[in-house]
């Protein structure tokens, strides 16, 4: 197989760096894990040992490849290649595009982890065969991209579509960001834990208030599938506000579809039959000019590697 | 002065249609305004006969021009050139295009009002040498517009960009759309009098209590340059509203400049003092990346009718 057929991505999270080699039809073929360093050196060097070892897995050098793409969990900016601001890392203005062309060898094409999802998914996922896709992943935070055109879109300046912090109950539940009542608070998992925690003072026979039970969204939504009254009303409620959320969104940016991923994706029907029943209340003209389907991520945690992998055609 | 250097911009507003024939260098050379009327038929005539009236005070014919750009007070499907919903005069599926072009015999271009008024600051007013701009006009609803890449941004399916229905407070104020706390439900000028009525319920010796006045940006803003201590306090709540919704739209979108137009604009300082005392800490990783100059719309009222007439630079 001739090296220019195959792709390297490298997706970089919280807890572990993950490289592999994608082909043409956005398969990995082979893959490599490493924990993540918080040290920014030790972690680029690790990425660099990750991705010489999966190229020598499908019997290639580095420097077959014309380029390798990396997704990271930050901001990014574009003109100088640097993470902004890193959650997880703690990192700030980290040069992780120059630190892994040093090491490389070749040209690395850095972007934000949703936006490459969202680029998979569009690739051979989800969301294949739409010019207009929106993609949500409510994990720990929320990470947001569009596709437009079959463009991913970058505001103005290539830092933008952090959908996660538009306001979603102005004064409400501080987020991470320092304001308060960004959507983020509310409808990613730390979101729907600070719902349930909220509601549960009102239900004290409610399973989820057992003293060693951590309040996930598969504990949440697992406990009300064996009845409980207490989880059903906090996923009602949770999925009131991300219905509110996703329908400015939809209203904004007009997608054809809309990919949800994440932890929270993975509740399944109970999740998208309630957002099926809610949204449409919060689309503008939703009437006259309906609104677009709204699915799973089909791609799983390849996702990260395979739009790594395609940034070239982002 | 040869006709193909001159443009005809169709501006139709709630209560009046304004025709202009506007130079090259964005300014409005003649005018005529006919009142709106709410049957669609009678309404376009009129905007016919006005067209004509403008074109014959530059001594030219309608045919001179080679197209006639219209912006109008809706949502526009792009593909059928019909406006979706028309709140001012009720008009549902109106086709303004089609009747436009029947009566005017050369190509019309439909854009909704928002985009007109930023396509004219972009030309010739507060946005103008900006390649992404962002604005949003405050009047008796919202509009909203974002020009990146030099470019209107249509959103998916050109119907989008109707960010006065992001929600700002879940489950808030009740909102023209049907939703309940969208962006326009608290900081247009609506949501401003009703934020006003909600506070001065608590402050009984406010001149805003006082029967005969009614409650717009005119009066508040002028109670509280008289001394009024409600009138601040309402200002003030106002533009922490206001605010966290442009916060998270920067967020989203990024641009170099966020003009503001409409009623509430003519502010002045004492709005654009507040915002840029609030806005930075609403904008996602501001301290690394910063936000855009705020600024108000600088064209006033031609705007709509220059902003039409150059829809072919959309």
């Amino acid at each position: 197989m001739n090296g220019k057929q195959l792709r390297l991505g490298i997706d970089l999270g919280g807890t572990s760096a993950k490289v592999g080699v994608v082909d043409e039809h956005a398969k990995v073929l082979h893959a490599v894990s490493v924990p993540t360093s918080e040290d920014f050196d030790k972690a680029a060097d690790d990425m660099a040992i990750a991705a010489r070892q999966a190229a020598r897995l499908a019997g290639m050098e580095i420097t077959d490849f014309p380029f390798a793409g990396a997704g990271v969990p930050s901001m990014i900016n574009p003109a100088t290649g640097r993470m902004v601001f890193a959650n997880n890392t703690g990192w700030h203005d980290a040069p992780m595009r120059e630190a892994l062309e040093k090491r490389l060898g070749i040209p690395v094409k850095l972007a934000n982890d949703a936006d490459c999802a969202l680029l998979a998914e569009a690739k051979a996922g989800a969301a294949q065969g739409f010019a207009h896709a929106l993609m949500l992943t409510l994990g720990t935070g929320v990470g947001s991209a569009m596709i437009i055109n079959g463009h991913l879109f970058p505001g103005g300046d290539g830092m933008g579509m952090e959908a996660g912090h538009l306001p979603l109950v102005a004064g409400g539940y501080p987020c991470t960001c320092g304001a308060s009542g960004c959507l983020e608070a509310y409808v990613s998992a730390t979101g729907l834990a600070a719902i349930a925690r909220e509601m549960l003072a009102e239900h004290p026979h409610s399973a989820l208030n057992a003293s060693n039970m951590k309040l996930t969204g598969r504990t949440i939504f697992g406990a009300a599938e064996q009845g409980d009254r207490a989880a059903t009303l906090i996923i009602d409620r949770y999925c009131e506000y991300l219905a509110q959320g996703i329908g400015g969104l939809i209203t904004v940016f007009r997608p054809q579809v809309l990919v949800i991923g994440g932890g929270i994706s993975h509740a399944g029907p109970p999740l998208f039959d309630r957002l099926n029943a809610r949204v449409p209340k919060y689309i503008f003209a939703y009437e006259q000019i309906g609104g677009p389907d709204m699915r799973p991520a089909a791609l799983g945690n390849d996702a990260g590697i395979v739009g790594a992998a395609f940034l070239d055609q982002a």
